[in-house]
């Protein structure tokens, strides 16, 4: 467990894997690009889960679910649509295997061709969109607002567990409305929802904004995002929020009688966060001594250890601590209480420490002699010893002060890392020799944008919603600009 | 909303599909053999995860996630397990679309043409066995208990929503064991725990036994079920948990050292219950009325309508109706309030009537005055005038009042139609004529089991657990038998 573990500040890339894999979190499958999700991961994904789902709910979404199969016809329906995500996707072409004519092997069928192609969905917005046809005649059907938690595949050929997966998990939300006003409100309304989420759970400092026209989702109008930096000064997208016009209700014809009783194109949202959330998380607050978790997301909030000699000392400490574990549970605090025999303390406290439970305790013959306990820190890593009366309620407090302290040393970080850049050079050196955001002007060319990307890797992540307008020239041709957009390298 | 709806003496399967559809359960989507999972019925699957999946971590189990696709040649490698499951399965053979060279079409790359082709899992043994290998070295590695949620395809001919679709959501737990008795016991903890979520939340009462060899899952030692009777004297399987010995173990050559420090392969379960499972329940309970759903599983357990004939009397209304919802709420107990002033009062109540919600509220200007509300029970259609100051005790004890009744009723449906048969002649009058479970003696070989399928379509649905033993002779060959078996159609 966490022997040759990779530091962050030597080999980032191969830190960030060695976390996934020594965490317990996931590992690749024996099928090209996807993963193994481990029950210590998916515990995490059931947190974040629970936490959106609670959310959506909250506002007024319903949880349905549609095929994983697209008929590729479906596909050329939009045309931008097509475009993005026809290139990397999983087709399914037959329905039957069969024994070999020699006896020796499962072949695929020919007499067992599909008419037409399925695609096993990168995203559902044409099946969705097929099947709210049906769904929606008159005002009174609107607004329609469904949210999907499922698995989608795209075939990607370079992969890294969580953040670039062939398949991955995910949540997609697709809304109907009547108004053009309404769908817009809907999709900030979810970008807040993810960026209250990436702040106030998952404990990371978001920037909202809006993307440019070339990093736009394939069939939108807009798309609003969160935008993250990691301790690698490498931007992440965490969460997208589509404003999809009339677009997919003009290629799918979804039309209904508005109040004045006229037809109209339905207006469209859709929005999603997937697994990628965990590597996020992961990138956001793990140190050289591993992953580091939000107590608020962290599956085990606390750890208890007994120190022990014999099983008449681990009997007399089990009963203390097990009393602990409850008053705790009582709060709401999930406990694990590790009284195995056939590892030593020190093991289970590096096993802890690298699955980044955010504060153990540890109890020992001579605690129960004076009423004592010892506790340590995993954001900090700070040790202390207290009364055992004051534990449970210095446990409260704490949570949310981790909770607050992880998110204010992101917040640092990335204050740290962000620059404003005035001239060519000056951009170049920044993104080359120090990473992070960058606040530059840009003439609002996707000609310029490319050309930016070619040479320095950097792409737009992101307008920033409420940007301050500010007279200024683009960094690269020199041509007027009335605002500062956000360039980092990204993953 | 619930015209033309058929009855269920008249026509029992589409009697089936018109509560499926007009209670906003289900659809069939645009691709053959896949279901749309509306709101309505997806909530229902949302209340039946939430409870087994508790019940799976209350007795040590974690959920994991593990890919979509299966390598073809896995499949092959335990061989009743690719006879079982190769006939049915949706093939992916290539991972790219492009533009047809005279620009009008999208088609299948020919040259993404995968190496191996990929199998989308029909049921995940294989893929899981592959990983098991790297996780289990030792006995220190054992019991590993892990559940998946997921989607599972297999492309069947004849589909019926909720029963049998090409794509459906289920559960499929496997672990792993150092003993035999240990798994065994696994395979009969998970029964135990389908049977009581059956009969204690779904309110179905069911048969516990196991399967004859012929009716076995691919690949298992053993296979335990239970067996619920529907409405129309036919039986429905209704979860499934399987011995596997060793047979993948071996297959994948997964072995562990032994507290003696010797090398033996893993003893395996798997076990899984689907959406079959809303099937299951909406043939047990519903009438001609629509839908009947036990207040456990019911996603809104009480809905309160007013009668009012302007704003004014609906605001005096809505003080009443939003009190006693906040009251109920704080029981823990689902409420909706339904003051849509779109629809009129008839309406709303044959709408909530059709989709089975247990309890309906009625608050008009004269229960304003008089301190009354009207109460409705779905399951026996009674309606009273009650106090207001009683009401929230009243349906604390009615919505259990509800589950037992409702349970009670298929319970003696079961009781009603469940024979014994001691001749061959009595034997097929039942089958045909009545339909039910019939109890009766068989020699034990596959053939006889084969003969009376063909001749009357009946299958040996179980041979029920600590069955009594009791000397007779098969009621097809007339050879001795030691225990009668339970015979039905099924589903």
């Amino acid at each position: 467990m966490a022997t040759n573990f990779s530091k962050k500040e030597e080999n980032y890339s191969q830190w960030y894997n060695d976390i996934v894999l020594k965490a317990d979190l996931a590992e690749y499958s024996a099928v090209r690009g996807c993963m193994v999700i481990k029950p210590y991961g998916y515990s995490i994904w059931e947190k974040i889960q629970a936490t959106l789902d609670k959310m959506f709910k909250d506002t007024g979404h319903s949880n349905a679910y549609f095929p994983l199969f697209i008929p590729k016809s479906f596909f050329s329906r939009e045309a931008d649509h097509v475009k993005g995500f026809a290139k990397e996707c999983a087709v399914v072409t037959h329905y039957r295997l069969k024994t070999s004519d020699d006896g020796k092997e499962i072949i695929v069928d020919e007499n067992a061709k599909l008419e037409e192609e399925l695609i096993i969905r990168p995203t559902s917005e044409t099946i969705i969109w097929d099947t709210y046809k049906k769904w929606i005649q008159s005002y009174r059907d609107l607004p329609l607002k469904i949210n999907q938690w499922a698995n989608v595949v795209r075939w990607e050929m370079r992969t890294r567990l969580f953040l670039r997966t062939a398949e991955f998990l995910w949540q997609e939300g697709h809304t109907a409305h009547a108004t053009k006003e309404e769908a817009l409100e809907e999709a900030q309304t979810m970008l807040n929802i993810y960026a209250n989420f990436a702040e106030n759970w998952m404990a990371i400092p978001v920037i909202k904004g809006i993307k440019t026209e070339s990093e736009r989702f394939a069939g939108a109008i807009d798309t609003y995002c969160i935008e993250a930096l990691m301790q690698d000064g490498k931007a992440l997208q965490c969460g997208t929020s589509h404003f999809l016009g009339q677009n997919f209700a003009k290629a799918f014809d979804v039309k209904f009688l508005n109040k004045e009783n006229k037809l109209d194109y339905v207006w469209a949202t859709s929005w999603g966060v997937s697994t990628r959330l965990i590597g996020a998380l992961i990138m956001s607050h793990s140190d050289n001594k591993g992953l580091v978790l939000p107590p608020k997301l962290a599956p085990i909030q606390v750890v208890i250890i007994p120190i022990f000699k014999n099983k008449e000392q681990l009997d007399a400490i089990s009963i203390k601590a097990l009393e602990i574990k409850n008053l705790l549970e009582d709060k709401g605090i999930s406990v694990k209480y590790d009284d195995r025999d056939t590892r030593k303390p020190g093991y289970k406290f590096s096993e802890y420490e690298f699955k980044g439970i955010p504060i153990r305790l540890v109890l020992g013959p001579r605690d129960l002699e004076n009423n004592t306990i010892e506790l340590a820190r995993r954001d900090t890593l700070e040790k202390n010893i207290y009364q055992q009366t004051d534990i449970i309620t210095k446990i409260e407090n704490l949570l949310s002060i981790i909770q607050k302290n992880i998110f204010q040393k992101a917040l640092n970080y990335t204050d740290n890392n962000t620059y404003k850049a005035d001239t060519w050079e000056e951009f170049k050196d920044i993104i080359e020799n120090k990473g992070g955001f960058v606040f530059a002007h840009w003439d609002g060319t996707a000609e310029t944008e490319q050309k930016i990307k070619e040479e320095t890797k950097a792409t737009i992540r992101t307008i920033p919603l409420n940007n301050p307008l500010e007279e200024g020239k683009c960094i690269y041709s020199g041509k007027p600009s009335k605002q500062r957009v956000i360039f980092a390298k990204a993953y």
